[in-house]
């Protein structure tokens, strides 16, 4: 195993932020390492907004219910962006390209460039020695995102990024078997396999949840999920989305 | 700069590959850094499948129109995976997860966790010495791969990912000016520099596109987009997705 993929086996998301902030440069070298991520059509379908307005930051940490989002040392917020692939259209043309725009195929481009990109930028943070936890939290109240950071039509808020001086040591937390993720040519091909290899992650995870250092619980995967979606989550998504021009059609 | 960003900054997709197949070693060493990525909720939404059936690879080039899937060391498919999350529910509580997994923001979960870990797959990948080209191409044809891989409902095929040893050597490929990309707070807070960062970019890259190695031609950022979004691209994405489950309400 080399340094790089050593460093992705080391992961796991910081909660706790010493009070350090980032330097000019190294925000300026994780959004460069973001940008070479692989691009679709190299639309490169996305914008960075690094939140530094203590208001702001306060605002988002409270809606997102993180306080480490307040407390990170740069805080960053992931957007899809198709306004910019027409930005320099004459208006005629422009109208054109927007219509083609608001499918779910554009919606994709977007969400999965911005989301390469960010994945760039959270281990080119990890191997500058900081750490990382992406805030799916501030969909919790999506408008109010656009709002405070003033979005115009086709570009949302999809997830934070908090970065900052790691001030804790928490455990690398276990994954689902291979099985259970991995399949060759056919979905799921061995299902008795595929089965017992959930079963094994849900006993697993009972073990981990009972015996790490803090915040001891009995737990398995499926029981918080099923805990999770039980009740509808977001459903005011899927509005905001589609008023902002995406995902429409 | 360290190993890690050095490694992103000199990322170029490959799209001609030696014959040499990858080790099963290889394979699951890329596999498993792919699920170290950070994850929504812990619900590692996403599944992979390797491709290694011939005439499913040769079909999968064939209708996303790149003969590479077919001579890559190792394709693999990266899915959006809802469905793991409500495998282990009692028949009541399904039909309930199901109904709540229908929206937007699922959708995005899914999509998010499933980009995430494929680009760790693709800096592993790198990192191993072996080239990668995520193949967006998959989607012509959705449904048909859909029907090749064998995808239960909650499970869509997102994009390819052609691993193998580089048969080229192409230029790294520049990137938007960070000042169209990253922003302050509010987006886009200087008008005319984002502005002027657009048009550097389309003289940027008509220079580049103009003196490069191999395959030169006369043409901008701006052109190329416009280009292709004049006409509706895959517009039967959203039915098909839909017709998953996914993105429904």
């Amino acid at each position: 195993m080399n340094p790089v993929i050593e460093q992705m086996f080391r992961h796991r998301s910081i909660r706790k932020f010493k009070e350090q902030q980032l330097s000019d440069r190294q925000i300026r070298t994780i959004v460069e390492a973001a940008q070479r991520a692989s691009t679709s059509n190299y639309y490169q379908a996305y914008s960075i907004i690094g939140v530094t307005d203590p208001i702001i930051k306060k605002e988002i940490a409270d809606l997102s219910g993180h306080e480490h989002v307040e407390r990170s040392g740069h805080f960053f917020v992931f957007c899809a962006d198709l306004l910019r692939l027409i930005e320099r259209a004459e208006s005629v043309t422009r109208a054109k390209l927007k219509e083609n725009l608001e499918n779910t195929e554009h919606f994709l481009v977007a969400v999965i460039d911005a989301a390469l990109a960010a994945q760039n930028a959270s281990l080119a943070a990890e191997s500058m020695g900081l750490g990382i936890c992406y805030i799916g939290g501030i969909r919790n109240d999506m408008k109010r995102v656009d709002e405070l950071l003033k979005l115009p039509e086709f570009v949302i808020p999809l997830f934070g990024l908090a970065v900052g001086y790691p001030d804790h040591d928490p455990g690398v937390k276990p994954r689902l078997p291979l099985e259970a993720v991995y399949f060759e040519n056919i979905y799921c091909h061995d299902e008795a396999v595929y089965t017992r290899a959930l079963e094994n992650f849900d006993e697993t995870l009972k073990k981990y949840y009972a015996e790490r250092a803090t915040n001891r619980r009995h737990d398995t995967w499926s029981d918080q999920i099923q805990r999770k979606l039980i009740r509808p989550v977001r459903s005011e998504v899927t509005e905001y989305v589609q008023s902002k021009g995406m995902n429409k059609i």
